[in-house]
């Protein structure tokens, strides 16, 4: 078993709100995320997929065709987009990186036929990291 | 004459867009960029003052000091805001990287007091990087 | 579940050393971490928390609150110290990434209430770099 | 139990293709990793040990003696070489991550005699990542 | 005058040797670089373009298409490529990042119509850097 | 002219305080920095030589010699150090990365044979960064 990760990016922007919560909870439970007018990151998306290198080639999948299936079904429709108007995957939906993680996670997992996904991880900055492996 | 710089963070959305162009127009000019309800970027200010350091103290400026600046004059204007609707100095503006760094310039310029200020730079992705030097 | 990580930085001095030991045994076991004067590094202290979303946030835990966390119970006591010497926790700890990343475990383990912690992650240099996960 | 890696660097040329296929279907398969003069990558290799750190000495290993090992049995080889061509434990293998991972593995783990070998991890560009974990 | 930088990316081979010196000249000059299989870099190229921002756009260039002119000038024609072997721009040219710096730049320059291009640089390792500005 | 930097790296400890000046005014002119049993950090120190590529080899300075040379001149007498008791040739210097830089130009200078040196960086932190041109 052999575990192995393609990275690709996204800009964004978005607001944490909860359409049922006042401004004032809003506020507090979601601080200068919750601005209004919202706000916005460079997004790095990294998808690992698992599994049994094929002896012909050496791969578990081609990371090219890998790379091409994150950006049609996830990259072209969040990239250069606002995360809570503009995707429809995402309507309704809060767009923290833990929703995003499962979302993602549920869009890729049908796709992925060689090796089987094993993890999204999505940093929203250089200090903010998630990670959702199925469970 | 020694070279300092201060490396600051900030999150923001913005659209670019220019009011008195058509929306075909502006797709045409700014791309994706100009997606009607926005995206976002994680941006790196860097700001770098030239001067003779202190004999008594091996500093141009206290970078602290400097941070704080920074943080006071710009950061806390742009943090996890849109660029476009929440900045009172940036009314107006497209909000460009060449654009946000002749303001940025414009704010700092005369609040640098020890050495004089050199460069604004401003990094808005990994592969997009602006310098002004006001020149 | 889903894991959710905040990275934290600190600067600070260290020497590795036993006080058993002699000299030349300290020398030989540490070689130049061992210098009596002590050296440094810039520290990346990453916090991984697992635990499941609330359906009303979208969020594990709040990360302004997981970093206001991790500032009063470890940055505030070793960033821009000397680990050997100023840290009431480390009193008597060989500062090695191994030790500290248990010792960080025990004081943040009881402190986290939403989720539960996860892992610990130190890095020292941009080569050496030490995961705890509490087992 | 802890982990610590080690992180080196090698800068290699390599040509994916096997050599049963037509160079149709290598194209087809490798695209353009497949062209006959080969191109080439700075590969990141990281490794990770697992083990009880030593009370005496707070370390599991001694990560100069890690590196040293790293140095010694990969690093030497694969540095500044063409991996289709000049490295004896990579004669007749297809050079992917995957497979270089696995070798990796081979060789070090009945190296390492504190602590176990638990992963072994070789990027290959900022978006391409591999991991190995002896399963 | 603003400083506008666009960086794209290649992963090439090559071998730095001069056909006229012996062998051993070439290894006492160029070392582990003169390597004759050859080996390989991920390499970064940033072009930096100066001008005046146009007020109805913000922008010295729309970066898009600067992008698109580095790849179709230079990185479509090394990327995956040996740089000894397989392009037509660098046939005799001793592929060190010197020499690429210029040869891009004289590539590059007559093709900049909005502003003038300033310097192109590449790194070739995370420890090497080289850049010209056409002086 | 070309530009071609090297960069390394040093680990070292330091304080900054003016003996002259009290506990009082260290405290209020270095802040945290002047903490009195030190604390670190992880350099970079990067050294560009500008030149006029020799047209045998393509090259202004072989890097591996001026790698060399950093790590004799500086590197070697600096890493694991503490600066303000460990180095010779800071005696009595206030170890800023602006005091640094004046100090590692001056000893450098004089041994650069192929080009001249053209600027010296230190990087203390991600966030903070010095230059010297020797201007």
């Amino acid at each position: 078993m052999v575990y192995i990760t393609r990275k690709e990016y996204f800009c964004a922007s978005h607001r944490l709100f909860n359409e049922s919560f006042t401004d004032e909870k809003n506020l507090e439970t979601f601080g200068k995320c919750s601005n209004p007018a919202g706000h916005g990151h460079n997004y790095e998306l990294s998808v690992t997929v698992a599994g049994e290198p094929d002896p012909k080639t050496g791969m578990i999948i081609d990371l090219k065709k890998l790379s091409d299936l994150i950006k049609e079904e996830i990259i072209n429709h969040v990239d250069h987009k606002n995360l809570n108007v503009d995707v429809d995957f995402l309507q309704g939906v809060i767009p923290t990186t833990e929703n995003l993680a499962r979302i993602f996670w549920k869009i890729l997992n049908p796709k992925i036929k060689l090796g089987k996904l094993y993890s999204i991880q999505i940093s929203e900055t250089a200090k903010n990291f998630t990670e959702y492996r199925g469970e």
